[in-house]
């Protein structure tokens, strides 16, 4: 039997993908998303102009490196990047990761580029 | 050395407080904060009249209640309660979650009473 009201399952969700830097809907609270992000490398530096932006890291190791310093974050370890901040994600291998935002916002901020995902889908 | 960025680190934070179902925050984004919440047995019916509330249950097992349904929640799972929507947290042992919602809601909503807490604490 379906049940009415359902949980979002981390670990079900993050099965349900592969491609690394395309975040993925899983839910919507007034205008913002949760998004399930897979993270492999490199990502572009960027910045968010008018947007905070919240990382949770559910497994694996991510730097977030701004122009001056850097924050390590592990599981059950979370960042919240401020607005207009410019910041370059790092993962150390494989990282499932939480990204808390508002709807609209694109994964590549004002830089643009070849890893801009402007269709995010939900799952 | 006091590093410049710090990882929030949820099982560090929920290490500092034992009172349960009163919110800590521990950070803010745009309007809104993440809170920590401790959560032990059964909470007050409430609704949040204009704000939608996104739980994600960090250890332990929490079912939401609504007026026609419930939601089994546990570690590595989330929900968002719809604003308008009248429900009830009840925990089974002890439950470390996680809060996100607009600064300003009460954890009780438009109910009040005794369990309301209106000065959450920063940790």
């Amino acid at each position: 039997m379906t049940q009415k009201y359902q949980a979002i399952n981390f670990k079900d969700k993050f099965s349900k993908f592969n491609e690394t830097w395309t975040p993925k809907i899983l839910g919507q609270f007034d205008g913002y998303y949760l998004k399930a992000a897979k993270m492999n490398g490199e990502f572009v530096w960027h910045s968010h102009k008018d947007a905070d932006e919240l990382f949770i890291v559910i497994s694996g190791s991510l730097t977030i490196h701004f122009r001056d310093g850097e924050v390590n974050l592990s599981a059950g370890e979370c960042f919240i990047v401020p607005h207009g901040k410019e910041h370059k994600p790092v993962a150390h291998g494989e990282v499932c990761c939480l990204l808390i935002e508002q709807a609209g916002v694109l994964n590549t901020g004002d830089q643009g580029g070849e890893k801009t995902v402007s269709d995010e889908e939900w799952i």
